[in-house]
């Protein structure tokens, strides 16, 4: 059978390399018109006859049309191929590793600082509990929430984002909540492996308790900053530190090893992440270090939930940890904990991130602000 | 390029005759294994050549397995052939149609018995507003929930389950929430199109306000009972009727076209309703009649929302509704209701009614009933 499937596959790929003057055009095209041919498209009856057996299911070669509920931000983004030297990225050594995350440190540069500029978010950079955080102000903060503080980890598998570059989800937080936003420039591997960050999260939230009640404190992150502020909160129940008003996750990275349906389903649907046997699979195992990947302490899915704060949770339909995302609802939800969840159409992994300006980014943030507005509480004036 | 994909299908389908024996044998194995050969899946180079252009995205033939964190009961049913004849049904006309309504709704009267008998869910057959109803009531009610009522409309591409086949949602709810449920058996295509479902819906509800305040009825319903929820709470808005106190739509069928990214991304991962060019498309042009398939009587995604009560949503991740599920939950947002999200892992469209002891489908419900506890306020005492 796999000889049979590998001579297909081999065809496939004959068919596609000829075609590949003629295919460029028709999916531009295709892109613009949101639709795709009907003789591109399995049968009904080629369905059912690949799954009349019970086992995994069985899907045809198929096009993915990019849906029309979205913004036309959106779809631009969803019609892009995924970036090839990012998502599959796989650098042989740790030099190669550092390179590889300040090439694209650099090349995201630019692109913060028009986003700065045109969403009037200030950043300066600080130091809480001795580790770096920039602190990302909006030009205008309500008096409600002056006093209160969201605690930012940035995303990236652990290993990339260093410096300024982990600040646009702060940026767009900032710009979109309204909140002050402190983000924290973490240490990443390959230098610094599990429990360097989460050493860094604790350290900073403690920090921010010397001079402000965790009452008035939120955290969020996507992805494994995610993991982070779940982490974060985990240690800090453990630890009797008093706990925080609110969590936001967005598709966070809640298990290193590829747990979740939609891995599977969304497979190169998704165009940001793609798939876990891309950088994310090397980035696990960097971060880790000798621990398993199922270790609590890296994979927050298996520590304990008991006692964290309400919260919100962000994904799309299209991200590969939508289900990671579902997942870590339940988590939340078995401890009875008030919990939300907020699902974009078409959105692949964090992809907000690459749309800062699309009204569904707008959204997602906004509805984050509301959240942290109902359960936040005013703290004492205070500098940061 | 048609003419060589058409070609490199035909091989595929030889290759799958050829091993049809094996084929049996190895999915069933690999059902229980849970996994699928790696070499059954396409490399990541592989995924990143099929997009590299922009435009729609292209995925290889999949093999998707059934996802570790779900019931046993669940993965049964995840791992089951979608039900030949039944997702992709097609009577040729209206005499057939019925017989084939006739022959399912038959099929599940054993199995609603027994799951009555095992939940202690008693059923009364009724008449309200001159419409054949059902009443599902659990064998104990608590006095904070005595003198409120659940109004269901069942789905079934509003073609299906006529009569006490209706009552299987009703029956969960009732055993799960501990609710009263009043199950209406509306009258359905081919011999009654739009209006005459919508009329039922809207003549119950107008009964039930003659013996208890809107505040102390929600309503609720999967799929095109949803639909129907959704729609009798527009008409009642426009017609200026108190407003019922919340509304619970799962899997809602908003837009009777086929719109909502996973429709396509979950096509054929879906092993319930699997892809809307099945009986659904058929259905709804059988429910629409004369009127034109987006026409907000028939598709309330383009009614208004606004005046509509609290909403709590269900889906899950192979739900080919998911996205009509979450574009619903956006209609509600925008108009800035209280609406809460929740999405099961692994379940395909309406699929908890297929595993009505799963500890997924008693969460979902229990999860409804704690919302309408938040929302619902008590009526005068009455009986039904």
């Amino acid at each position: 059978m796999n000889t049979q499937r590998t001579l297909i596959r081999m065809a496939f790929a004959a068919a596609l390399i000829a075609n590949l003057g003629t295919l460029g055009t028709q999916r531009a095209f295709a892109a613009d018109q949101r639709s795709v041919d009907a003789s591109d498209r399995a049968t009904p009856a080629a369905l059912q006859s690949l799954n009349a057996e019970r086992g995994p299911r069985h899907t045809p070669e198929r096009f993915v049309p990019v849906p029309s509920e979205v913004s036309p931000e959106l779809a631009a983004l969803i019609a892009s191929a995924p970036r090839d030297g990012v998502w599959n990225a796989d650098p042989p050594n740790a030099q190669a590793w550092r390179e590889h995350v300040a090439r694209l440190a650099t090349l995201s540069l630019p692109g913060l600082a028009a986003m700065k500029q045109s969403l009037a978010v200030s950043i300066t950079k600080g130091i809480i509990g001795g580790v770096p955080v920039f602190l990302c102000e909006p030009r205008e903060i309500k008096p409600a929430r002056v006093d209160k503080t969201l605690l930012h980890f940035h995303g990236g598998g652990f290993v990339l984002n260093p410096g300024e570059a982990g600040t646009l989800e702060a940026v767009l937080m900032a710009a979109y909540s309204g909140y002050r936003v402190v983000s924290v420039d973490y240490r990443m591997p390959p230098d610094h492996p599990y429990p360097a960050a989460l050493d860094d999260a604790l350290a900073v939230y403690r920090g921010l308790l010397l001079t402000r009640p965790a009452e008035s404190i939120a955290v969020f992150g996507t992805s494994s900053g995610a993991n982070l502020a779940i982490s974060l909160l985990q240690r800090a129940q453990k630890d009797r530190l008093p706990m925080a008003a609110a969590i936001a996750p967005l598709s966070p990275w809640i298990d290193l090893t590829e747990v979740g349906d939609t891995y599977r389903t969304l497979e190169g649907v998704d165009n940001v992440l793609v798939s876990y046997r891309g950088y994310a699979s090397r980035a696990a195992t960097l971060y880790a270090g000798s621990l398993d990947l199922k270790d609590a302490r890296v994979s927050p899915y298996y520590g304990s939930f008991s006692g964290l704060p309400p919260a919100i949770l962000t994904s799309g339909t299209r991200d590969v940890l939508l289900s990671a995302t579902v997942l870590t609802y339940w988590k939340f939800r078995n401890e009875n904990i008030e919990t939300s969840l907020q699902i974009a159409e078409g959105l692949s992994h964090a992809q907000y991130l690459f749309a800062p300006q699309a009204p569904e980014t707008k959204l997602l943030f906004a509805e984050i602000g509301r959240f942290f507005d109902r359960h936040l509480k005013a703290g004492p004036k205070s500098g940061d």
